[in-house]
């Protein structure tokens, strides 16, 4: 059985914004049972973690012998392993990596710079004058991705990995309501919430938030 | 023969720090000859290329009716298709799979944000006094890559697609001393960029910058 990693005291209070939400979801979706071992952020940062995660971060995940580390890398393991997450054709399956990628390396990024601004710049006096710059180049990759998915209830074909992916990284702006003026994006994101598997594996890490309290 | 896209008057000059790069190096890599379609900014916005890139950007990859975007992505099938930039074993295939997702996930996006802090909010006030909070940033990231490295020559064994993605990250700092702050770090960028594929590649796009001076 996979055992994978997780905060003993999420950051987000349990609102599946960490990312091991992202391979307990994808370890749901395909019915493969794991164990969390569960760190606090002074062992993240101690040599035992370090070994597996050079960046002393979660998740990580290991199976015979097998240390990963990178949601998406991880995520795309279970997706490679297991039937349920790509297409079956050798195009599908490549696209669907293409969102994936896309997910991660062109949506993502300035999301995390908005997080960034906020958490990390929120007592800076530039940041309420620079915020609306950082959401406006947010607003643009929202507003390709709402124009590709159109009136599509996924990405490309199928519920898959990227979808996903980019699902988790979509609720990484709660409060902004940048996703909320397309329509079918926040279609797409409630979609995704409404899964078995996200609402098992959201359940999951809520509980272990709400123990650590 | 595939077909990728590139930039007519790449932003760059030149200096490999555009997305086609990633592409052109891996395919020169495992020896696969392929074709370009040079576009200008304005084609990169109409509707013919965001049918091929949603988010109306470079590069794509076309062959045999398959077309995908996201350079990662690219690089990752070219990988899978031809031997020389995975590890033939699946643990170590796997590896390489969650260090290609660092370079793209976790080192290069605090690099863009730099970019974006030089580029887009160049003129902005706060930028002198904030520069040095994202350069932080950066440093923190590198810091732990070059404790990971170490003395080796790549990031998990062999050279592989993780290398070479990481190698043009860290080239996307020219200038800013950070990569060479770590002299092992340097190091390794020198000898990405002295692999006889990753020349071929350089040139391949200097000269379509050139020719279009």
């Amino acid at each position: 059985m996979p055992v994978i990693t997780a905060f003993a005291t999420s950051p987000d209070r349990g609102r599946g914004l960490a990312r091991d939400m992202r391979v307990r979801w994808a370890l749901e979706e395909v019915g493969q049972t794991y164990d969390v071992r569960l760190l606090s952020f002074a062992a993240m940062k101690e040599p035992d973690h370090l070994a597996l995660h050079p960046f002393g971060q979660i998740p990580t995940y290991e199976e015979d012998g097998l240390v990963l580390f990178e949601s998406g890398a991880i995520v795309l393991h279970i997706a490679q392993r297991h039937p349920g997450l790509l297409p079956a054709d050798p195009h599908g399956r490549a696209r669907a990596i293409s969102w994936m990628f896309a997910a991660l390396n062109t949506i993502e990024p300035p999301i995390v710079e908005r997080q960034n601004a906020i958490l990390a710049e929120g007592k800076e006096a530039w940041t309420a004058q620079r915020l609306p710059l950082v959401e406006d180049r947010i607003r643009r990759r929202l507003a390709e991705l709402a124009r590709h998915l159109d009136a599509a209830d996924w990405l490309d074909g199928g519920f898959s990995a990227a979808d996903l992916l980019m699902v988790t990284v979509l609720r990484r702006l709660p409060g902004s309501g940048l996703v909320e003026e397309h329509p079918n994006l926040a279609a797409y994101v409630a979609r995704g919430e409404a899964r078995p598997a996200y609402q098992r594996a959201f359940a999951a890490q809520l509980a272990v938030f709400e123990a650590s309290q």
